[in-house]
């Protein structure tokens, strides 16, 4: 009798970065259930889409189900895993109305995660989560005006033309309110900016992307009030107002006038179709999983945005919803599945964010109060230092903020913001974290040189060796 | 009775790091003698004066000979070192037709480089090596027509102002030869086309920039191609034609006319002061130094581009002359010499170069033999990604060589070439390659991904992940 087949939830990155794994090393059958109709899209791309930068909807794509199909994976995209049953080794799958038994011989969840709205009320037209194709398909129609909306930047996919089309027909928004200052809200600031919106932007918190640390979140917000945005933080929407359409956003005892509202204020993991299963569960209510990405559950396990996964620097359970996290935890799983464990690999908290042009990165620990309840005893440092040679052009200011442990020197965290290739110098830091270097170790590391590029001290260094002489006193 | 001062031969990086960190660390005096009249100046950036990117000559100097003064530095220019007695613990000083003889308590050698030009007459009018302001300045002058040659580009500095002026009266040249494909002739060709000359470009080797591998080699003979630049590779220039001034050059039976030779086929060490004491030498005849810049003559160190140094992979001995690793040499020793005694690390030799918009990096053990020689078992690949998501404009094709150690996985070295952020991506391997990892671990790194600045998979790891995959079998 054949073998059950290996099944997989979700037709995502961490979904069919599995099943593809699995399928090129094991002569096994894999059947995908996807509830909905698209698969494989860049999440991190629908605000660059909105933007315009992105020119169709379907070159966020990266699979089409035929590519899917020619690796050998059996695709059932509008099928829904709506519960599971490890006893059984079943999951119960609804479609068209139907309802079926899979059985399965490991089952991995890979079901993403969904934007959160709080208590603000989302029905009203003119109110935008962006998290998922359609959603960016009705954001960019709501900003086309009636006349000139272009049904062909949608290119060849199953878009929900009713959604594009109710919001195509209301006239664009002269003001927005975006709410919530993480990377969404910032990215989507940049986008609405581009199409010619006056933005609000509303933080709870006293700082603009926290994980980035207040000197990184002060100069994200001077550069969007150079573009004309107002930032509004330590401010809470309280309430969306309006009748069928938005008309205002309340916050703080004020009322201000919008047009359109984009709620950016957070994730929560798809985990519906494991409830009743007494799964364990993790930060953020997200799926416990191992190091090899399995659940508490026999044969069982999750993987991308839905699941945690082990912090590099403080080897504590974290939940990281990062795009390069879900694809390398499936690829991993599926190798696993195959016959190959292969460790999920652990999370620095890695991630980069543009706004405008402004580049900021980020990894590691970069708050000391964190840093201290993990157990650390930590210092940090933040400077400024040029890009380049201050004789050649082009150059800007760097900020780096640098945190490590005194008693150990170990580098805990960093966060880097300016205008010149600022963004991808965090992977030194990244590597520096996973390889446990202490800051000593940072400051005398053999970094590139060249005047178009990097100063004689990179911005990096130059951080390390402050730190460093603080940490020597 | 007064301890004798410290004595640094040489006022440029390594020297005044090394003059400048001694007197914040100690309170005894420390005298810098220095040959010529300048000080403290960028070498790396003398190609972009020549091309017109740096505005004055003067952009280029980092210290003035007041702000060294201020750091209670005693200053001598015009000071030539011509011997060391270890014995005496003297040195001979030769200023102004006079010579006495200035005791010492420790040494600091950091005579730097000089340009090579192996058995080529470079007494014509019209052929340069770029290594000092003054040649820069007159290079510069040669390049642009007596009757729009600008003065003030010299800005306030102690120019040669004889040689400037011999130059700026000659007409231009309509057509170049750069004799090297290393760094600076790289540099030069870029400089020389951007002031409108026709650039012929001869390399020795069969590819430009040996140390970036054969992969890079032609992805820079290609771009500069692109640009106009006609290469010829694994060709000799064996003569420079002229009476006073350059006619054309002789290679392989050949002969070109040009109106101007550019020459940059290495560096040699200023070891003369040294000579007759009996000094230990390295690689390149460079002065061997230990871990604390230390010579084998009691009491003397020698830093920067006339010694040698511990190299990050393969622990040996190595001579790589360059800038982080001047000043970060001198900077020890000032340390040291102040009584705390601080190693001046090891090099990886981290190297970046632009050609035109072409980006590129390298580091470590980039070549087969070399890492077999050393005693490792290598594996090598070389792939090509995109550096942003396909989706999002402005990326480009980048090329990455990583080699491995087939025994133990060990990254050794690699190198990096693209248009989009390719060089200080090097970093990234620079980091993982001070601290031993693996090509696994390499792969597993949770790198920076949002659109406009990586793909999910950083080139960095599409290099890693198909290196590791050749591993495993």
């Amino acid at each position: 009798m054949a073998r059950d087949p290996f099944v997989v939830v979700g037709g995502d990155a961490a979904g069919l970065s599995a099943a593809s794994k699995f399928r090129r090393e094991a002569d096994r059958d894999v059947v995908v259930f996807e509830r909905g109709r698209w698969i494989s899209y860049a999440h991190c791309g629908e605000p660059y889409f909105v933007e315009g930068t992105v020119e169709r909807l379907t070159d966020l794509l990266s699979l089409s189900p035929a590519d899917v199909a020619d690796r050998g994976i059996d695709l059932r995209r509008g099928h829904e895993v709506v519960s599971v049953s490890p006893e059984q080794r079943t999951v119960t799958v609804e479609a068209d109305g139907d309802r079926f038994d899979q059985p399965y011989a490991e089952l991995l969840v890979a079901t993403g995660a969904s934007a959160t709205t709080g208590a603000l009320d989302t029905a009203l037209d003119g109110v935008f989560t962006i998290h998922g194709l359609d959603s960016a398909a009705a954001t960019d129609a709501y900003l086309t005006s009636p006349a000139e909306y272009d049904w062909s930047r949608l290119g060849d996919g199953p878009v929900d033309e009713a959604r594009v089309e109710r919001n195509a027909a209301l006239d664009p928004p002269e003001r927005a309110a975006v709410v919530g200052g993480g990377y969404v809200g910032v990215e989507m600031t940049e986008a609405l900016v581009a199409r010619g919106v006056d933005v609000h932007l509303f933080q709870r918190p006293e700082h603009l992307l926290p994980p980035f640390g207040e000197a990184i979140g002060e100069r994200v917000a001077d550069h969007l009030a150079e573009r004309g945005v107002t930032v509004h933080t330590g401010a809470s929407v309280t309430k969306l107002v309006g009748d069928d359409r938005i008309e205002a956003v309340a916050y703080d005892g004020e009322r201000l006038p919008v047009g359109m509202a984009v709620i950016g204020i957070g994730v929560t993991p798809n985990t519906a179709p494991l409830d009743g299963t007494g799964v364990d569960r993790g930060p953020g209510t997200a799926v416990r999983t191992d190091a090899y990405g399995r659940t508490s559950l026999p044969a069982v396990y999750a993987a991308g945005d839905v699941a945690t996964a082990r912090h590099a620097v403080t080897g504590a359970e974290t939940w990281v919803p990062l795009g390069l996290t879900a694809n390398r935890a499936g690829r991993a799983v599926g190798a696993t599945v195959a016959g190959d464990p292969t460790p999920v690999g652990e999370v620095a908290g890695t991630a980069v964010v543009k706004a405008f042009d402004l580049e900021c990165g980020r990894v590691g620990l970069t708050d000391e109060g964190t840093a201290a309840a993990a157990g650390f005893d930590p210092a940090s440092e933040t400077i400024t230092a040029g890009s380049r040679s201050g004789y050649y052009p082009g150059g800007d200011e760097t900020t780096v903020t640098l945190l490590a442990d005194r008693t150990t020197g170990r580098v805990l965290g960093g966060a880097i913001a300016g205008r010149d290739r600022a963004a991808i110098r965090i992977d030194t830091l990244a590597t520096a974290i996973e390889s446990d270097l202490t800051v000593a170790e940072l400051e005398r590391l053999d970094l590139a040189y060249a005047p178009p590029f990097s100063p004689v001290w990179d911005p990096v260094l130059v951080a390390a060796k402050v730190l460093n002489g603080r940490l020597d006193d």
